[in-house]
């Protein structure tokens, strides 16, 4: 491990953007149409490693059942304004209304989200994402997923994301009955992905729960200053390494492979491509997708931590929309700036270092530049 | 020692800023609500683990008794214009007519400079800062703390900080009877704290004078430019961990626990934070704190040394005015930037390290990214 | 090797833009005009070792022509603008009747690359080629060389550039009949240039191929995105020195010298020099020679990649016209930027080392400066 | 010596800019009062270790007078404008009347500088640096100097500095009769310096010729491109450290003490302090002086290499008046951004690390920041 003495008798990790590092082209290369991007976790099969976030301003039942006809997989914030209002999708468009205003775009969503979670519109929302087509993912935060449980059972969830910036295997806390996250994970018949993380203890701990992914990352995206408010945060291509390392371990340790999923920050095919071959398996995309056309509120991108009323460590967001969903995803890119046909990029990143899937991807050479 | 070869013969050490490193979190977290933020030093106790620096910008004797309320200690400048003006309040309020104009602001400031320091007015100032209900904390420079060592014991200061740029255990001087630190200190009734230092060597002198605590910080804050203008200065992360340093050997062979107070750019919670796990035990805030809504001069900001007339080491700057001095110590947050509810913040980095306490931060695990 | 760890298990090789180096004078000094830029390709020899790049903005047979005559080389890219249209020349000066609008010159450039490639058109672009004065060199893409081999034969090109993205001595495909670039090579008669590559390894079995020359360089110059579309790059300092290596092992095997060609992101003589000190043996220069006055769409500058209707990995740049090519290449110079009298450049960084031509400078001292 | 593996088998040095290090304060502090600025060379004593550099922008026959009563020295271009026109100074303040026509007083400046240099004017130049007080000291590029040899002589100019961005102890030429430098400097009775120079090597070299002082820096100050324009340049911090190791030797070999002087892109008393830090024993300073109310052509600040006609290394720089130059060099300062009253802040500097002398300042420890 690289430790750098910060001080006298204290050191710290040296840890790398994926910024810091591009791609190593070698000596062989490959027809990008030989290309091959499926990626599996649990029983599930993807033709693309891509993950809409669990945000409003990224899925909703259209955009979730968008991604799967595209091959990908969204993950509806079951938290969100969909839980809370029937008819969330006038809602959100509606916001179109206050013009370039964030002020009054950042007041209104603040009303909206005071309403409570309604527990038959959690069911509803699941049955919506059903009737997409695609499995039904859906995000819960750690405090509320143990009261929900016995919801997301019944409407058939097919894949639950257990998400907070304070997540861990090892919780203290007052609750008369803290979520014991080890237990709740084996005795619940759904598969679980768990997250973020950012070091090789904490994602062994989070593996060891039985999820079947895990988040990587916590300092992340367009949205998030957590960097700022408190201070945390680790550079993504060395997070996702150590991460990768704790994939390893738990494989050698229980034979299970668990799934390590990069999440904040990417923006380009470049970034995709990056992530994988630091070890990701797939990668979780926010503010890219949010800059959809079709997005749920088009314009316009936030977080769950953005709205916060005492400790914001978010931002609301204005985006330029670029291209439709489908576009973004699969192309064809009108633009140069990796920010669209991200799957294409992808495969033409792995058929220019001559590999065949994401699996090969994860080991490419990486350059270490910038600095 | 990571020494580095600048050129042949020539070493310098490497250094960080708080910028360069970032909290890694692990494992375990732990509920927000169950994280101590207590200080003590001394026989005085703090619910935080704050202080508000000695400028005029920043504490006024309403500003302490603001930060006493919140759980934190303002410190008054005595020799600032509190001390020079029995009118200091409404000379600082019209500052404010003079509008954007930094020049013509700058000029009445030298020109409230130019009266001297009042003997009765600084016994007037203590008293009213035992008025507001906290500990009556006052700030001297070294040259002039000799001389008005009567004043303040008579006035009962309970917590006396010597500061200046240029400060030393051992200075060299032509004054007939220079001051020395050890002896004034030890027989000071009255806990000092003195700065500021940035090495182990300076930060260990400091403490055997028996202060108890050091600022670490020489080039500072948003109003100092002592970098450019001669050069000084070396990165807060690596000097904070040099001092603990210091303060450990001091601890061994006195078995006297130094306080550590990082001074000097701290801007927002994350900073807090991380200075904190470089080995702060607290922390003292200058320009963010001058951007409250009730500072003493709202919307502008200076130091003792931008008013220097012959070698000015520090700018008059504009701020923007944020929040009221208790929102940007405990929120509610209404902005992410990291800038208001910086204790809010602090809680929140603790919690989700998993750790307990300001002490327990101290020993987070550090990653050095950027660069 | 320099490996950094980027994260656990997982390492990275350090690279380094020709930014981060500079050439370090030492102990002795040259006159400046008994410095000689001469360079040799197979057969061919040139005064200047400086090729304009295969790029329609760049390299016309009028543009070809001004580079033999100042002692240079052009390639023509021969699946460009010239041998899709008869009157190539009119429809390049007529993009200067958008004005500004690079959103219409894009358009209309996207429309001109949808005719076909006449093959009649490529033999008459070759004879003007001839009937400049200099050798006739031409580029080709890796898909379709191998089709166009006869024409190319036969119109006797005196050097083929075989420039590709995606280019490799082993490239795995689904076509019937893919290149195998070491029997092609091998067999034509017309000496080969092949690019780009950026690795020791790679650029060794491209020069098992029999080329004569390799171009270094994926992520490069001022039209390309490749870095953030697919991730792809590395640092042009470490990419040349790392081909010399190649260089050297292959004469070492072989007995045979292949020339080593830093293409991609040069801008000034300070670039050129610096590529060489690396390992270069001539650059191909791509933008600074798209500022022409004379170039054959001034203004205007863009590569093959940034029209691709799927996955465009460049862009369409507007430049500043700063000079008739002549005065770029030989001045004399009129600005301070180091983008005009580019070879003078190269001649002065050569006398302040003391030394007396190109391959002399291959071994000067470079200082790693900056990050 | 920190060699970096640039890539395979070629390797650079690592250098540091002044800007990359900082001076670090310790346990002792000194009145600034007892601090001694002090310089010689050779039987020259000067207060401080200041130089005007030999640039038409900052020397004139009354600027040299001003540094001469400030305590410094001021070295005139004995082939700028002074010793090609009468009328001098009336030519220069006639620049004004361009008003902040950059390009109308760059040609302006080109015309001036057609006229020859007339000899007589040398001598009465001479005999006004005279005539003000102090020494007379005159720069002259090395492929002039023989010829001016007897003219300075006659003239008794103290003080020769040889100056030229190509110089070297062994310079190849094809001239008849090219300059030995070494013959040169030991038959002249007047006192030379030399430079510029960045290496050990050359260092050494240039001083075994017997030279007083040597000038430190190539890729310099605010005017010099080289680093773009030829690619040539290392980091001041580094040069300087190397080249003070090459005075030991010289020292060690010789018995002689080499003056080191530091030349280009010192721009604060900070700078002046570090690289002093760093081993200079001296500073020649260009646009700060420039920069003042009463320098030769307010507003304008150019060099020699500006104004070339085929591969200018420089550019003509538009100048904000600051000050008078008396107050640039020892103040009040009016402004904290360290670029008046620079010697006052390298007392200051000296002071804060409690150190008595220039000479002991060359010894203080240094952090390396930022990266």
């Amino acid at each position: 491990m690289a430790e750098i003495e910060i001080g006298m008798g204290k050191t710290g990790r040296r840890s790398y953007r994926l910024d810091d590092v591009s791609l190593v082209p070698n000596r062989r290369t490959r027809e990008v149409d030989l290309v091959d991007l499926r990626w599996q976790i649990d029983a599930y099969e993807f033709d693309l490693p891509v993950i809409a976030a669990a945000m409003d301003s990224v899925t909703s039942p259209a955009t979730a059942e968008t991604m799967h006809r595209s091959g990908g997989l969204g993950v509806l914030d079951l938290e969100g304004l969909w839980t809370r209002h029937h008819d969330a999708e006038v809602k959100l468009a509606e916001l179109g209304d206050h013009g370039p205003d964030a002020d009054a775009v950042f007041e209104r969503l603040r009303e909206l989200y005071e309403a409570p979670v309604d527990p038959d519109l959690v069911t509803q929302r699941i049955r919506e994402l059903h009737a997409g087509g695609g499995y039904a993912a859906g995000a819960v935060s750690p405090r509320r997923v143990a009261s929900m449980a016995d919801i997301l059972r019944r409407a058939e969830l097919d894949l639950l994301l257990i998400e907070g910036t304070v997540i861990s295997a090892e919780h203290v806390s007052t609750q008369p009955d803290p979520l014991n996250l080890k237990e709740f994970v084996r005795e619940l018949e759904t598969p679980v992905i768990v997250g973020g993380c950012v070091s090789y203890q904490a994602a062994l701990h989070l593996m060891r729960t039985g999820a079947a992914g895990v988040l990587v990352g916590v300092d992340g995206g367009a949205t998030a200053t957590s960097r700022s408010v408190i201070g945390v945060g680790v550079g993504m291509a060395t997070a996702i390494a150590d991460v990768r390392a704790a994939r390893m371990r738990h494989l050698d340790e229980t034979g299970v492979y668990v799934h390590v999923i990069a999440n904040g920050g990417l923006r380009t095919g470049g970034d995709v491509a990056k992530a994988i071959a630091c070890g990701a398996d797939a990668v979780m995309l926010g503010s890219v997708l949010a800059g959809a056309i079709d997005a749920p509120a088009p314009g316009w991108h936030w977080g769950r931590s953005s709205l916060h009323h005492e400790l914001p460590q978010g931002q609301l967001v204005a985006l330029e929309t670029v291209a439709p969903l489908a576009e973004i995803l699969e192309g064809p890119a009108h633009r140069a700036d990796g920010m669209t046909n991200i799957c294409g990029a992808l495969r033409q990143a792995i058929a220019t270092l001559g590999l065949e899937s994401v699996k090969d991807l994860q080991k490419a050479d990486l350059a270490v530049t910038g600095g």
